[in-house]
């Protein structure tokens, strides 16, 4: 267990300390649920009458906090109590983040694979022939690389992620677990008796540096060239990426989203969950589009859209709301045309 | 093979045969694809040709059933037929379900788990540091359970299943084949120079009794503290429950809906597929939730909404209604503004 | 490395050559941005301009096809680029698709279970008890078939792909990264007390032959009998098909779909992505569902729907554009209502 005492850690955030500076603090918690051996943190003034009553064995407050009963917990005295407690948690998750190291045997690695130092390779990963292995990355138990792929420096991938041959992906990524990066498009030629004939799909994915990648995250591959997951790229959870989709920096993507084939989004775009974006189209920079929408058209840089089709999101709204008026509305024109 | 007599099952059920009592059951069926040696049920009088030309060896029927024509089946004449056939499909599923036991090698289990008696350890799956396994327990080959897990009694984890360290799971509860449990939530602090900043998310997930848990589905860790997935509830497959939610006792969520982060689901409540719900909102108590909705904010108990932003059931419907018809409405419109 | 003369490919085709037959092909690219060494074709006349400056060592062009410029590159002139393209993709794609075979160790294969000549069993893989595996199938590593599972000739089960006890599989199948075939119905009796009951799930998923499997889609097992994908189904990514559904023949749907429990599929229909479909209806043939869709009712052959509920898509899309108008519409209202 790691514990510090409330006087280092008022140091660490160039803070003060009023009450018992000695207190023990060994993990991090809520204002209304922690537990005692704990520190919390008080900034939207709502959860004041919480800290009279908290559990916390410590509390980080702003500097001119004036309490208006006594209080038992120790204060820690900050300029900004939400960013010291962020700061702490930062601290806390590389101390307490098991630093997985080594080989856990059985892994499978062909011999002609090259790795970099400090790698993680759990039990029964494995990592396929002329695959090119950074150092610092971490693959954790039943992760699967196919043959040829690299991964940079200080890349994870989590539990039971399965990455097609041909693969390449940037440093300091993150793949959660589940998540497949390299399936086929989904590409195939109607015949005349009705069939489908399966179009090879020969391209591969090529992600940047600091992409994140969700639980159960599909990305297909190129039918010829590459689908593209730029630098800084955030996708969560359950989210489809199709063949040759361009995913250009620094863009969030929400769960449940998908985005189809051939399509290019722009930089710093903002989608929420359950959207679909259709395929052959482009997306302007800094975008935003609300839950559960569907884009069928390019879409300029700075737009705001929603709906199935999407639109602008005032008028949108607007429309909903008259929507929500119709069988009023209905009544009003039968009145109107019984005037005549 | 697994046989009974016609005789024995008129028995078990409190029923009454009429034909061969000596008729061998060993399989069940639907009485119009069912084949010899298989027992069927009629309950729907929709059905009831079927039962002349039924190749099932014996019936289920009502008490008072009169045929209309000759029967060459085996009739067992019971209360209620199709309880009794649910009845006897759970005595069928407990005889026929493989009981899985011991451990198949290669299984990787770290020295400091313990583990109770009656586990079921298949192969190339991993068992991490310090977790603590309960009797009863079977864990599917290449199923992932990381350090510090906990998993109580009789609990069934299926093949591929990935749970993070830290995560707490009841008993008597079932994960289907790839669904991960505590993934990190979808947390990113947009900077100044429009990239994102990963917020560390150090929380776990904690199941409670008697949960069923469909496949690829998958619920994120919290940032801090846990999410809450409570006793009795139900999800179904591909669904997306984002950090820090709730969901209260005994709901029942279907495939593909998303829960966004921090929100708090009531009891009791039913959601279908495709449905989103935003993050920061609460939903009440025996709530509804028609498929594909949208639920941007805070529900009381025992509505039932649709739509997307959902709104009453039967104001949607009617609204939607007045909505199919709205290019009739503005050429009303335009007639009526002529005739000034 | 494998490498063409365009005049081998010339003959391959068909073709004419204009400019250097020895030119050496090792690659396929696009006219915008192939490499040297590659191979690229011109189909589409708006990508003309391309073709002065490609960097590609050959293009397949039109037989008639005058250039306006001077041209660099080596030119192969065929009756159809875009035909002659696609059939080098598919000799690219047999040459240098790895032909996986033999078993990496470890395997798990149970003593009872049968295989055919030429079967690829990669590491970490497990085939359970009572199995009967094809010729020439290929089972990538960490795929889990469970007991009692029959695979026919030539399928290919993607890594980490899981198939529950009592599957049945066709031949030429591909299923993808992380598919889930075979998990428990979402089928749970409400119980007096607010709880739910499991309905024992005890049928099976039957696939029919040269049928495609998408990453993370899910197929439930049927209540009783068996879910079906018939011959030639292609199914893309994430979708979720629940138990006892029927996909009829040559049926395309694409990813994120949700086939809800108990109803049929009719042949050649097209469905595209984010689609949901209740349990309980039948759909026609040749039916086309637009994306986002949700249909509540069964459809008749030919039809062509959009909406949630969905109904005919140009009757969809002339209500849509009076949504976006009905804030003016309301407007007009009002004046006529003044004007009284």
């Amino acid at each position: 267990m790691i514990e510090f005492s409330a006087d280092y850690i008022a140091q660490l955030l160039d803070g003060e300390v009023q009450g018992d500076g000695a207190t023990k603090i060994s993990k991090l918690g809520k204002i209304d649920d922690a537990e005692p051996g704990a520190i919390a943190f008080l900034s939207n003034p709502k959860y004041e009458p919480a800290i009279y009553s908290t559990s916390a064995s410590a509390v980080l407050v702003e500097k001119d906090f004036q309490p208006r009963q006594s209080i038992r917990t120790t204060l820690i005295r900050v300029d900004d109590p939400y960013s010291g407690f962020t700061a702490l948690l930062e601290e806390y998750h590389k101390l307490t983040n098991h630093n997985k190291a080594g080989v856990e045997e059985p892994a499978f690695i062909h011999e002609s694979a090259t790795t970099g130092e400090n790698l993680y390779r759990g039990a029964f990963s494995y990592v396929g022939a002329n695959c090119q292995i950074g150092k610092g990355v971490k693959i954790y138990p039943q992760a699967y690389i196919g043959d040829g792929v690299t991964i940079s420096d200080y890349t994870v991938i989590h539990s039971g992620v399965k990455i097609y041959a041909g693969t390449i992906i940037g440093s300091h990524c993150v793949i959660h677990a589940g998540a497949v990066i390299g399936s086929d498009g989904f590409g195939f030629a109607p015949q005349s008796d009705g069939s489908y004939k399966t179009i090879p799909q020969l391209g591969n994915v090529v992600i940047g540096h600091h992409v994140s990648i969700g639980a159960n995250t599909t990305i297909d591959c190129a039918t010829l060239g590459s689908t593209l997951i730029k630098d800084g790229v955030k996708l969560d959870n359950l989210i489809q990426i199709a063949h040759n989709a361009e995913n250009v920096e620094k863009t969030e993507i929400a769960a449940q989203t998908g985005i189809y084939g051939s399509n290019k989004e722009g930089k710093n775009c903002v989608l929420a969950g359950q959207v679909g974006i259709v395929g052959h189209i482009s997306v302007g920079d800094k975008v935003t589009i609300g839950a559960q929408a569907g884009v069928g058209k390019s879409i300029a840089s700075n737009e705001i859209l929603l709906g199935s089709p999407a639109f602008d999101i005032r008028k949108y709204k607007r429309a909903y709301a008259a929507f929500k008026n119709l069988p009023d509305l209905v009544r009003r024109i039968n009145e109107l045309e019984k005037k005549y």
